[in-house]
């Protein structure tokens, strides 16, 4: 039986895959897993059988038989958990790249995330001018260590693994409103994981969401 | 052998327990995991010794024989898949509670970090008061679905897990400058883990740290 995801019925970001959704089909494009797509709209996100599914009402979730799972980084985890090629067989090698996906969404994720909310949210307030230089530099202090670490390796541990895949789905995500472009390592290492055949599948099928809508302009 | 964490050697909170290690002193205490601490200054988190352990300058660490980690939910992780009592064994339950570990830190900690950020960094700036409702709000928004998801229940799925552990550790963290007392369950929900003796000796010990050292002032 194939797992079932949840997409957003109307791309916000017109197909541009910056939704957690891709996380989970680029998992499952490498775990070689085909599934299915239930797309809801914003109102039927916060009702209460979305709210079963995801105490947040947000996406993505995950079904499968009787799992109902919730939040990409443990979806991804539970793909990579359950097939094989996401996660290394050594058990120490497997411990540092699951500190690695903490790290993409509890790390690196908050401050890439708190500069393009203010960028979309408070860019007409009085105060928009003023606070963006610190959150610049917040969201800088990050990537630079995480430039640092990654140094001119490849991938973040060894082989690319769902460690990578997480924190290059935190970096793409913030690539259009992002300072990624200061760092040519991070940028080169963004660009590798884009070329991955699973990468270009799952992002052909997000944005086959929006492109299939009808036009309602 | 004893696996060594590290922690604050100056507590900025006061012994509050406030910093990331009491959630890894906890998970640690719940195993029956005796171990060792070593504290770090501000300067020598920032050293290359200390950013080999940790890639971006904080703490806790987790180190044990060869294998060295970060990130206080891939810590608690570890402790929960290598030790007993932390993580129920059915696998969907397992992976549930994986969810909710994941939630812990992605979705309920940012826009409590964010608004308690604010409050030290900002609390002198022309546009606090005018901010600190938008991010009221964000924070209010994120503990009312939480409330509603816990209930009347005594633990987010079923018996107490590293799921209850990653959330209280990140509610109990916002207690000072959070909205946690609007919402009557979420506060009797941290009060019932602050009663368990793993928290309690986990949070003397980090509290010891500060008491013990010489008085500067």
């Amino acid at each position: 039986m194939k797992p079932t995801i949840t997409a957003f019925e109307r791309s916000p970001d017109r197909g541009r895959g910056l939704a957690r959704d891709m996380r989970v089909r680029w998992a499952l494009e490498e775990a070689g897993q085909p599934y299915e797509v239930r797309l809801v709209s914003f109102s039927a996100m916060k009702e209460p059988a979305h709210l079963a599914r995801h105490p947040f009402g947000q996406i993505p979730t995950y079904e499968e038989g009787d799992l109902t799972l919730f939040e990409s980084g443990a979806i991804v985890f539970h793909i990579a958990q359950t097939r094989a090629g996401l996660l290394p067989d050594d058990a120490n090698a497997r411990a540092r790249a699951i500190s690695w996906m903490f790290a993409a969404v509890n790390t690196v994720e908050p401050p890439l995330v708190e500069r393009s909310m203010a960028m979309v949210f408070e860019r007409d307030k009085p105060w928009y001018e003023q606070r963006q230089p610190m959150l610049d530099a917040r969201a800088s202090k990050t990537l630079g260590l995480l430039s640092g670490r990654l140094g001119d390796a490849e991938w973040l541990d060894g082989a690319f693994s769902a460690a990578d895949l997480m924190m290059v789905g935190v970096l793409f995500r913030s690539k259009p409103t992002g300072n990624l472009e200061e760092y040519p390592n991070l940028s080169a290492y963004v660009a590798r994981a884009e070329a991955r055949p699973a990468f270009k599948r799952a992002f052909d099928a997000q944005l086959a969401v929006f492109t299939d809508q009808p036009s309602t302009g």
